[in-house]
């Protein structure tokens, strides 16, 4: 199966990725009240493969960045 | 309302990234297929923003990228 791990800038921290985007895209007219910059990890893995552990202990730093897997 | 631009390397193409932390969980012993690694640009917009032009113009290189919006 494949599962995708997305891994956004935890709220309130450094993103200057999306604020460089944010910036640019204001500039260029588009009207956008906040943009986040992340990573996403496409893993293809067996049906038993446990993601979690997979996301916590290896792709996500906890102290800056939070997850969700879909 | 928040929509989420998932941009992967397309297919065949180089991702350096994805092939060492798939290096690394199969030295870790988590037996994954396969392994990309890709951006996540999460956008906060009016219902009528225009985010397939956003993602076209500014955000995607379609020669080494794709994505979906979601």
């Amino acid at each position: 199966m494949k599962v995708k791990v997305l891994i956004m800038p935890r709220k309130g921290l450094l993103d200057p990725e999306g604020r460089a985007v944010k910036e640019m895209l204001l500039e260029e007219g588009f009207p956008v009240r906040e943009v986040k910059v992340g990573k996403v990890v496409e893993l293809e893995v067996e049906e038993t493969a446990d993601v979690k552990t997979i996301a916590e202990k290896y792709l996500v730093n906890p102290l800056v960045e939070e997850y969700q897997i879909e």
